[in-house]
């Protein structure tokens, strides 16, 4: 048996998530144990509610994190607003929608679905078409930025809908929040769910939810129980205000990590750090295509913190990866689902969103590819750099 | 805002968990972060699943950290192996039956229960009444050490009647795991959950399982799918398994921090382990005699790391917990459910199982009680020690 844990290389995370994580961060993980229940932890607890709140754009009372990674907060959200035979629409263009549909499906929802390519947006008027074929949606559920294609989806007119036909907005922010700007209680957002480990820059473990009055309400009058107990947002909510009614035990640890990402978020600022993923992802998007290597997401629908790309045709992409992990230290994601064997998804997120980062996969992949030159690549980025000054 | 997460004070835990974590746990926590599917990673849960094996006495294939904390590790369980209307019969004795309860309740099977007072063990005869009365028991539940009330239950006999009824036995082993024997395959347990917090001394936030060849094959006959997305072990199995299969991105510095307590558990020596948490809670439990606190537990059946007592009549309980922990810095936990007010639960888990901590704690106890004496609980509990040697 090895003793791998000692030796955790220092890997520089452009994949799809985790993302690099800040050192204080990871010195807060490195606290000492306290109890669920101790006073320090209640306002540990308290803090990150208050800051979840400032990422989220809400004043949502119910806003925390579920212990446990992003897709349970996908689970949370849906299980607690859905009830058997409820009519659901769900907008799928990529592995996260078909996600959320699988779940609907599970927990006994009528599930009806808008498509849309992988790579497009959902288009609003597709969802207001099939909308006037239901009577009575209960909810809709949408991706703000679909990890599987980078797709960045503009919620406005998707809000509206919601709003006309008195159905909950569900959205899945889970690589979007804190890297573009993510408005729950402008855009009129009932439920959201998000990650960790994304553009927050904390380690994978915990899921920030968020609940409308309107979504609350929803939960206060199903006439049948929560089918899971872990994602019960009745009993979870007790031990996150005032009542501090034991659920679980909450991960400790984690909670220390989300108190100090969040900290480093709001000392940098929200408009900073979306004006940030903005300007590296246009360089690195410029670069890559220097290399010849396109964007696979729609043009003006292109999310600044993950790029999928399509892998060229003279390139073995799980070899490229391989090499960019080995003899560079970078990690890349694979495509997912349709676009498996055939996309590289690259992220900018958080603590990774960083310059060198974007200089540094532009001349390895340079090296590694065929034809290509690394110069060329990098000169491509640092004249979006040079032009954003 | 204040900077709490920069003031977490070193407590003494000694509550039902979590439990005080080694320096070289909290280490391994804030190892830098790497992707959910990088070799080294890949490796580390493939050592972790070992580990857990060698811990759960099993060879059970299927054992891993369900990512997410104890309960969720309740839920998959029940609800991987019970589709609705299947008869289940869960033994019921404290919160943690009750909990088992309400989520079978909850994903439909039909529940039959067998009651026990808290503090007392499930009869087995009392399973074997039941039992005449189900006619096709599908599932049999039990929790090994019930911490709200702090009973050891003895397995033998009734995994022997789970046997005879073809029925699959699920077991609780939350508290109980690397405290005291579990062994799996030893007794024909078919699945079986913990915690992380406890006797393995690791932060909240994982759920070790373990499901025998009989559970999956279990779960391979469903007619349904499992309700629960997140919890679905035949997804989980195929990410932990050889696929590699993308469910979920695991939570990497828990499994950093798992895999570091296991060996840390694995180089003590299992047996050296549950000695260790045998004497001390010995020493401890006479040190409370001589201070006029005594056990709920039933004797004879007392679990060796986690000790409920009844709250002396001329205490206030809730005063008393709090001076303990703003002047002594030890946390104890507060009675559970009927118990809510009336019990004291006194957790020896792990790190925490060591002397300096029964000594401490019986001092300040002879301290804060009135007309107690903690020379002479000190004294007593001395003598366990002397007569051990």
């Amino acid at each position: 048996m090895t003793s791998n844990n000692s030796q955790i290389p220092q890997r520089i995370l452009m994949g799809p998530g985790p993302s690099n994580v800040h050192p204080r961060v990871l010195e807060a993980m490195s606290h000492s144990m306290i109890g669920h229940l101790d006073p320090i932890f209640l306002e540990i607890m308290d803090e990150n509610m208050k800051l979840l709140r400032q990422v989220f754009g809400t004043k949502n009372r119910l806003t925390l994190p579920i212990s446990a990674t992003g897709s349970a907060g996908m689970e949370a959200t849906l299980c607690n607003l859905i009830e058997p035979d409820d009519d659901v629409l769900v907008c799928v263009n990529g592995v996260f929608g078909m996600r959320m549909s699988d779940i609907v499906d599970r927990y006994g929802g009528n599930l009806h679905t808008v498509d849309a390519p992988w790579g497009r947006i959902i288009d609003p008027q597709d969802v207001a078409d099939k909308l006037k074929d239901i009577v009575k949606p209960k909810l809709i559920a949408i991706v703000h930025v679909e990890t599987s294609t980078g797709i960045l989806q503009p919620l406005v007119e998707i809000a509206e809908l919601a709003k006309a036909h008195d159905a909950l907005l569900v959205v899945d922010c889970v690589t979007s929040l804190c890297g573009t700007p993510v408005n729950l209680d402008e855009l009129g957002i009932d439920a959201a769910y998000s990650g960790t480990q994304k553009c927050m820059s904390c380690p994978p473990g915990l899921s920030p939810v968020s609940f409308s009055k309107r979504a609350i309400n929803a939960i206060h009058n199903r006439s049948t129980k929560v089918t899971s107990w872990y994602l019960d947002m009745g009993m979870i909510s007790k031990y996150w205000g005032d009542d501090r009614v034991y659920h679980h035990t909450a991960p400790i640890s984690m909670n220390y990590a989300l108190n100090e990402s969040l900290k480093i978020v709001c000392e940098e600022g929200l408009d900073t750090r979306y004006r940030r993923h903005s300007l590296h992802s246009q360089a690195l998007a410029d670069g890559l295509s220097a290399l010849g290597i396109e964007r696979i997401a729609q043009e003006g629908f292109r999310a600044p913190m993950l790029t999928s790309v399509s892998v060229p045709d003279d390139v073995d992409e799980a070899k490229v990866r391989n090499q960019l992990l080995h003899t560079y230290n970078i990690e890349i994601g694979a495509g997912l689902g349709t676009l498996k064997g055939k996309a590289w998804r690259i992220g900018l997120m958080g603590e990774t969103c960083r310059r060198e980062n974007v200089i540094g996969l532009l001349t390895a992949l340079g090296e590694i590819l065929p034809e290509r030159s690394a110069a060329e690549a990098v000169q491509t980025a640092e004249n979006v750099y040079n032009t954003s000054k």
